[in-house]
């Protein structure tokens, strides 16, 4: 099977700068802080509205007539609404079973939050804070729930697999990044001993994970791993035959392409996905499927300045609110592009567009010009897309 | 111009019928109790979350993309925000005219409640209360909401024109229909003295409130009225040369064709769309443009019993949570259908369909069978409407 898939991002994890509104008021940055900065009333209200209306059997509806085949959907780590102050959200989970199994779509479901942070990003629950693997109980708590989804799940027609952590990031990484100068943590003091993953710890999670998890998921189901920002280092890892159906998940962006030097041209990110994606990921599928988990059309040249891997508007830095490129131009370079990196992705096994939906208004905020691209509805609409029917 | 529209239903002006979890944990009707049934704090959540999420630039993007020219905005008569305890929506409506002059689309201005209500339905903003045509006060409240509605917007580019109010109801109607049967009052008290409107008090209205509303807005956009439900009614009213621009707007529900007995079978509907709907129209144009501005595809047969008039899951009456009728026929039944109405409307000028978008789930709630082809995403994604690119 191929994967034709988008993310379902910021329907049960939040990020604000994909959904301000739900921020409004406070000057929380992440999941962690704002039913902290909520009256308990408002929070469940904000969050009951947001999730009944962001996602809705509507949007499976439109999904599967785009060509897809199959969604992902990141949960937290407090889906099962046993942690306080969050709110559980299985019940949005089973009822996405239901609509993806009448529509004929397929589910991964993605844990992309765990107590404590597993990268620091906003996205991971809690920014600047990174302390997940560094305490037992958290790790525990982390498999059980893997355990619970797979109980729930795992003999669902509807469901494609499991993916134990998104994006867990390593110590090279964490220093190498500078994790907390993008994402600072608004509590110093819980910061403190945050740090990247050792390569041991998270290879003996994952393998954890798998055993877990295969307990009450068959074999037809896969198991999916995030390569941990770090394709090429998996190649003798969790092999056939005493690991069956395990796949490899790998996100790429262009603004990290240009984070690493990529030229911002059409002529530069064709270049780089060739030099890198492509061949990359034609290598790792002689030991895993690979798939494309996150990926989007963002770039510097049609936002019209040079974003610093995607900072700008999120961070501050110095943005545009006026548009440098024509419409015309803006499909003739997305579509390139789009093309471009499809080819690559279907070396391997496919691909999940990040993100299905995003509120963001480039119409009426400034400094937006250029993140819809982000956006696959818009993406496929606006023809920026070549149609996946 | 002929139309190619949707209506933003239920952004603006609240149906519970359309997002159930909006009335979460009230007895609430409708827009009129919510809020007074809710903390302020809670009521503010929930209406901010919902105008954020329901309809933003993405829905601009993708209508435009099914081939749309214009869109339908019910507003509420509290829209400027100077009613308490309700919040206005005038950000929003201007939001919409900085989308829809992005993406070229037009905007008709609906108002499609007004204080003490013009028809008794839920939708009218207070269920079984008809009482704004017996008060001054109301009525020049209303007029003075028309005039600033033309005052903000008259000479915007994204203007197609504006609607003094929707669906008002006529007083041998009123009585017909049994609208209190229907849409029960929550306070008979309040209920009391509520009855149809005259034929001339409708017909003072519709002239007053061409004549504030054309102070602000040229004769290139249009004064659109309902025909209250009598469309053949108005062949001598407000005619060029003195009034420039005025359409008539007419809505054509099947379950209203089959309450008044419509066969509930394909050769019924097309009989009766035939009989009706085409010559009706056509003879209406010879005095105005005509345009239907809501339908849908909703009919008993798909949803396999009566549902008398509509009726049937909204008002607790026994229905099915079973389809029966399978995918392929659905399709062969709605799309011979859509186009049957279409042409009824191009024998006018055009139609907006009711309504863009709505909550409801097929899925996972019992008795809602059939109900998705009131949704327009859902009836061009699913294939039940002949393209319109």
């Amino acid at each position: 099977m191929r994967i034709k898939g988008v993310n379902l991002g910021n329907w049960l994890v939040l990020e604000k700068w994909m959904n301000p509104a739900l921020f409004y008021g406070t000057d929380a940055q992440d999941e962690y802080d704002l039913p902290r900065q909520l009256s308990k009333e408002v929070y469940e209200a904000r969050i009951m509205i947001h999730r009944s209306e962001y996602i809705c059997e509507r949007d499976f509806v439109t999904i599967k007539s785009m060509g897809m085949n199959t969604v992902r959907i990141p949960v937290p780590f407090f889906v099962f609404g046993d942690v306080e102050p969050y709110i559980g959200c299985v019940n949005e989970l089973d009822k996405a079973f239901n609509w993806a199994e009448r529509y004929g779509l397929k589910i991964l479901i993605d844990l992309h939050t765990v107590p404590g942070g597993q990268n620091g990003f906003d996205n991971g629950g809690i920014s600047g804070v990174c302390k997940w693997s560094r305490s037992s109980e958290n790790l525990e708590f982390s498999l059980h729930v893997l355990e619970r989804l797979a109980q729930r799940y795992g003999s669902r027609e509807g469901l494609f697999g499991i993916q134990p952590v998104n994006e867990p990031i390593l110590d090279y990484m964490w220093d190498g990044m500078g994790v907390q100068n993008r994402y600072k943590p608004r509590d110093p003091e819980m910061a403190e001993g945050s740090g990247g993953i050792s390569r041991d710890l998270l290879r003996w999670f994952y393998t954890e994970a798998y055993h877990r998890i295969r307990q009450y998921m068959n074999e037809d189901k896969a198991v999916v791993l995030h390569d941990a920002f770090d394709l090429m280092s998996w190649k003798d890892f969790m092999r056939e035959p005493e690991y069956k159906n395990v796949w490899l998940d790998t996100h790429q962006y262009l603004m990290t392409a240009e984070s690493m030097g990529c030229e911002q041209t059409v002529p530069g990110y064709l270049r780089f996905i060739a030099d890198n994606y492509y061949w990359q990921i034609e290598e790792m599928e002689h030991y895993f499927p690979v798939v494309c988990g996150e990926w989007c059309l963002f770039n510097s040249l049609v936002v019209g300045r040079d974003t610093k891997g995607g900072q700008s508007v999120l961070n501050g830095l110095e943005n545009t609110s006026v548009e440098s490129v024509s419409d015309e131009e803006k499909r003739d370079i997305y579509s390139v592009i789009a093309a471009a990196q499809l080819a690559a992705w279907n070396k391997g096994h496919g691909y999940f567009f990040w993100s299905y939906k995003l509120m963001i208004d480039t119409v009426n905020t400034n400094g937006w010009v250029g993140w819809d691209a982000w956006d696959f509805g818009r993406c496929s609409d606006l023809g920026w897309f070549p149609s996946q029917k």
